[in-house]
């Protein structure tokens, strides 16, 4: 016997649907209570404040920044979200205590110069990776 | 003048120096009583409870897993830390209320296939990218 087709989404993109397109599950999702979505912030780390000034010559600090705010659902485009940090925060909205929500974290990151002493008292510049936060994102 | 040599660190690796080889800064640090640190752990998406089997044929759902726990200073090698996440829980210590604590986060994502009808309702096998977490660390 021919199997009738199943109704189907309106699904247009191939990336996983958005809340906001999904029929019957949430009605209305809002931004949790006002509180910021994820996003970079400002963060100067200074050296001196870390007691690394005894090995470190230059800088004496630097421009870290870091990533803080909600990862609520639905995760705007802007959130860098990965496919699975679209379906934690969905099934978080369901099961709120079993699961937390995706995270705000880095999702671009730089390199930056030091100037330091190494153990054999030898000046070395080196340039360490993953210092400075470009992006944030859920994930 | 001739500068005198300063005290120098005893840095080993090129890498950021961990909190317990940093003299005078931190005494005593321990896992924050006893929280879980950061690891993965298990999750089961079922495709029936978002209410995606009106669009999805196959599977049924998927072993997504989630990320979750404490990323405290010092963070152990097996926190996969980047060196920003390694500052960011220095700068923490020190000033918890100003900057939050890295977030554990997926580090290593896997694609997942799924058999689903598109919109002009043919039937289409997609291998969707970062569907599955395989490792967490603190970011």
């Amino acid at each position: 016997a021919v199997r009738p087709l199943r109704r189907r989404q309106p699904k247009k993109s191939n990336e996983l649907p958005q809340a906001n397109r999904l029929p019957g599950i949430f009605d209305d999702v809002r931004g949790s209570h006002g509180r910021q979505v994820c996003r970079r912030h400002e963060l100067y780390v200074s050296f001196q404040d870390l007691g690394w000034l005894d090995w470190v010559i230059a800088p004496q600090g630097y421009s870290a920044y870091y990533c803080e705010g909600e990862c609520s659902f639905p995760l705007d485009s802007c959130m860098n979200a990965t496919n699975h940090a679209i379906l934690q925060s969905l099934v978080h909205l369901m099961k709120p205590n079993a699961v937390p929500k995706a995270c705000c974290a880095p999702t671009k990151l730089s390199a930056t110069s030091v100037l330091y002493y190494d153990s054999s008292n030898n000046v070395i510049l080196r340039k360490h990776r993953n210092m400075v936060v470009k992006a944030c994102g859920c994930h």
